[in-house]
């Protein structure tokens, strides 16, 4: 059945889903045609509502960023993360009052991802046109993560800004997204000069 | 971001995904536009051409049943199931060559599902008209599987045909679905009388 064979491939192309999860869950979208139905309206929804800021590369669903817009953040700090989602994870913590600038990934030349794929231009653009004074890395802890940070020091040198990176209170090797509340507001608080 | 959310609920009902996974797949869709197309197309595909056979409930996509209208197939033995993807494990042996009747479950009085929710009545319409001599019950190792098996033991007394049940060649708690071939194959050659 060329069409349940389809839908479990793409399926088991999502993130944490293997081929026997995949099967399972074609199966169980068949045999619950509402949830099925429900299930595309709301990826149609999400699609539609949430927008990307062109200036920070936050998610949102409002009219104005309310990272960029809010004029009440420390506009002089940039907290630069890889994902969109890594944002609501310092948010959960409330003890950064700055403003963000999303990569979109991290380097990792065995995938191909190099500096150009990365947001890093406009990362410049706005040092020097927001008049940014300091710049916290909070890049994922694991290698493409810290080869990242360690690139944005150099290239940010010449700059002469403050550059920080989280400190390592977070495992090596660990997700910013699955990171404990603890350990993350630890490695802000802690967050040293490169 | 409501659509977000909605979306991650929606997942986390899914066989299989819980809610971290569930919020990661929906923030993915969100940044692969085209999987996200891809996945709705494919969703509205299988409910389109994948159909329900009236008579024993096995899922096909070609103009008529593959179990019940092939004539070579031995019409006198049903192998009853829990479910359509049941079948797929069993087919793949190569070792049964009769019919199927799946019972869309197994009684489950915690959840709500009695003798009425099941495909039961069709069951016994068969055996009538159909003129069954054995039915192979092969609903799961689990309580559940146990307890249908043993319910449709005693209701089908009166018919006065050969009741079996698969052998415990497999594990107790498992599921047809994820069992190895072996062991499946095993049970199906000892089953035994009720």
């Amino acid at each position: 059945m060329h069409a349940l064979l389809d839908l479990t491939l793409t399926l088991s192309r999502l993130p944490g889903i293997g081929t026997k999860s995949a099967k399972r869950i074609a199966y169980f979208l068949l045999e619950e045609p509402k949830l099925a139905e429900h299930l595309i309206t709301q990826i149609q929804q999400v699609a539609k509502e949430i927008h990307s800021c062109d200036t920070c590369g936050a998610y949102f669903d409002s009219d104005a960023c309310p990272y960029c817009a809010i004029t009440r953040r420390q506009a002089e700090i940039l907290c630069v993360i890889e994902r969109p989602m890594d944002i609501f994870a310092i948010e959960a913590l409330g003890i950064f009052q700055g403003r963000y600038h999303v990569l979109g990934g991290a380097l990792s030349p065995m995938t191909g991802v190099g500096p150009e794929q990365l947001r890093i231009d406009s990362l410049k653009n706005r040092i020097t046109n927001e008049n940014i004074a300091e710049i916290i890395i909070a890049t994922n802890l694991n290698i493409e993560g810290d080869a990242t940070a360690y690139y944005l020091d150099q290239i940010l040198q010449p700059f002469q800004i403050k550059v920080t990176r989280l400190a390592t209170g977070l495992s090596a090797g660990s997700y910013l997204e699955y990171a404990d509340k603890e350990s993350l507001a630890r490695s802000f608080q802690d967050r040293r000069i490169f």
